[in-house]
């Protein structure tokens, strides 16, 4: 499997996902303003995936402002720049808020307690690993109670990407179906390409075959009929940004799917580790959506398709209300209705 | 507006559907071949605008055959198998198989009485003249009654292209538009880009945006959240083959829009002539949908969006049951449930 990023000597590599399925290269980012370039032009994507890049985006400019700032404070101040910085690259997913945070918490403790700089920078980049390799372990409990969800001769329809490349690896619904896979459960998956920047056609779909397993690229529009005529048993989603009612805000599109299988009597999960959690955030009225520049819904790869003067609406995220959805897969086990109470003893459980 | 088809001195120019909206190009038809392979490559699309060109193509085919041809007998033969080549081109539009025998029958009823062939030419080129004409003229009817049904303020979403490029002039869903534009009623247009061939991006915005009307491009994906913040009040689409009881074949998505509909409570409406009705035809069950080649799912405009080795689905219509159908606007009126009922009435109308 390849890797979605790799740290090393103080440099975060990051794969270039806008050149996949084509190229694989690498971005190589020793600047923690080049990880927030990468996350704002999609280089870097998937809530897990920009969470950690965020968290070794933290180090990065501990490390730059350490050589530079003449006090304790004034390192703290850049670093709080840095941070929010990096937050506001991209509003909907929470895990990039929670993992900055995380780091950020962590050096000002460590800096209140008149510890040496070079060692706060060990304990914030040992952290960010922790952050890294935590989410792939989650995301093969997220798999394993995932995958016992679904019936033998599983035919799964799946949205955007929440695979390896989503996150540190493995994946949240992809490592879902990649255990179920390995369980001999998969008959088919059915991958919505995901307009307007194709990350199912782009990713899914070259996730599922490097993996061997049973795929067919579907356009977005498709995924009604194929629901019916494919006899679909199962969506399997990730998450943005889950709020504590269980109102869940995904990649576009995601809404209409979980109307869609209300319809069809198919089960709705999301799959998501608990940071993708936001306890404060009372329900799906008060997520952020980001919208993004109305070109990309006129235009692929550079080609335009539609006249210069229409308008476009484009936004990046869509919150799919607790009502529509079977259940929430996460590294603490299975959550379903009444959300808002398993949603607390989640809360409980990652305090602990 | 610009003409869809134009047919002069024996020849059919139709515009070119695929290259727009970046190149007006027309392409010059003087051999029924030509326009049958018109027809396949979608360079004219839209269920009423490929019944009026293979109405044109007999008459062109009758010309040829008619100066080759040593027998009525083999004329006729020859005239069948034009018609059949024609029809197979694509399989769901019913229109296409309703103008072609419209023609045929007049041909040799015509030949039977043994009226001199020139002079047979003149009936049936006649005969294809006015289903051309008639069409635009029931579209103009349509669009007054669907006008009729909307609110003050529409907020209308619609799918593919049902507009005066999918007709011989002023189109079905579009025609509703249009007259609902003149009667000020349209808030908003929102128009779904409909992939994989995008004739929302390509062929609604640019008519849209020639009319002045008010409208927004999305991605398929969004039309369900779009229903939601932006407060559709109607969605609108045209017809490629409805049944006897209602269940109406039409570009695939609108079977998923219809859902997303109801979901909503947003009123459902069907615009088409009667020519799209297949009185002989029980339920959506019988319709034959067209697979096209899976590369069009893994392509964009050309650029390949996916791994080549991934599988894909690529219906291009799908059946939209009837009980999802608020209203079918006819030439002759508007039908509701029971759409059987009411649909036994259109056929005796249309016998008339």
């Amino acid at each position: 499997m390849i890797s979605t990023m790799v740290w090393q000597n103080l440099c975060l590599s990051l794969l270039d996902q806008t050149g996949l399925p084509h190229k694989i290269e690498y971005i190589t980012c020793a600047d923690y303003r080049r990880v927030a370039t990468a996350i704002k032009r999609l280089e870097v994507r998937g809530a897990p995936a920009i969470g950690a890049a965020a968290a070794f985006a933290m180090v990065l400019a501990f490390n730059e402002y350490s050589r530079k700032a003449l006090s304790k404070d004034s390192l703290l101040k850049s670093l709080l720049d840095a941070k929010n910085e990096l937050v506001a690259t991209r509003p909907t997913a929470v895990n990039l808020e929670w993992a900055a945070d995380k780091i950020y918490a962590k050096a000002e403790s460590a800096l209140l307690k008149e510890i040496e700089w070079p060692v706060v920078e060990s304990v914030i980049e040992a952290e960010a690993i922790k952050i890294h390799d935590d989410d792939i372990s989650q995301n093969k409990l997220i798999g394993n109670f995932g995958a016992a969800l679904l019936p033998q001769e599983a035919v799964i329809l799946t949205h955007c990407n929440a695979g390896s490349l989503a996150t540190c690896g493995w994946g949240t619904a992809l490592g879902v179906i990649r255990q179920a896979q390995a369980e001999n459960k998969v008959k088919m998956v059915y991958v919505d390409e995901t307009r307007p920047l194709l990350q199912g056609a782009r990713l899914t779909a070259w996730e599922l075959l490097q993996d061997g397993v049973p795929a067919t690229l579907i356009t977005d529009n498709m995924a009604g009929w194929t629901m019916k005529q494919k006899h679909v048993n199962a969506v399997i989603v990730g998450a943005d940004r889950i709020a504590a009612n269980g109102d869940t805000a995904n990649k576009i599109g995601t809404y209409g799917l979980a109307v869609l299988a209300k319809y069809h009597g198919i089960p709705f999960y999301i799959a998501a580790p608990s940071s993708t959690f936001d306890f404060a955030c009372q329900s799906g009225q008060a997520i952020p959506i980001e919208e993004r520049d109305a070109e990309e819904v006129k235009e692929f790869a550079g080609f335009k398709t539609a006249p210069q003067a229409i308008n476009g609406f484009n936004p990046s995220f869509d919150v799919t209300p607790n009502d529509l959805i079977t259940a929430i897969i996460t590294e603490h086990g299975v959550l379903q209705a009444p959300f808002s109470l398993h949603i607390q003893d989640l809360q409980q459980k990652v305090k602990e």
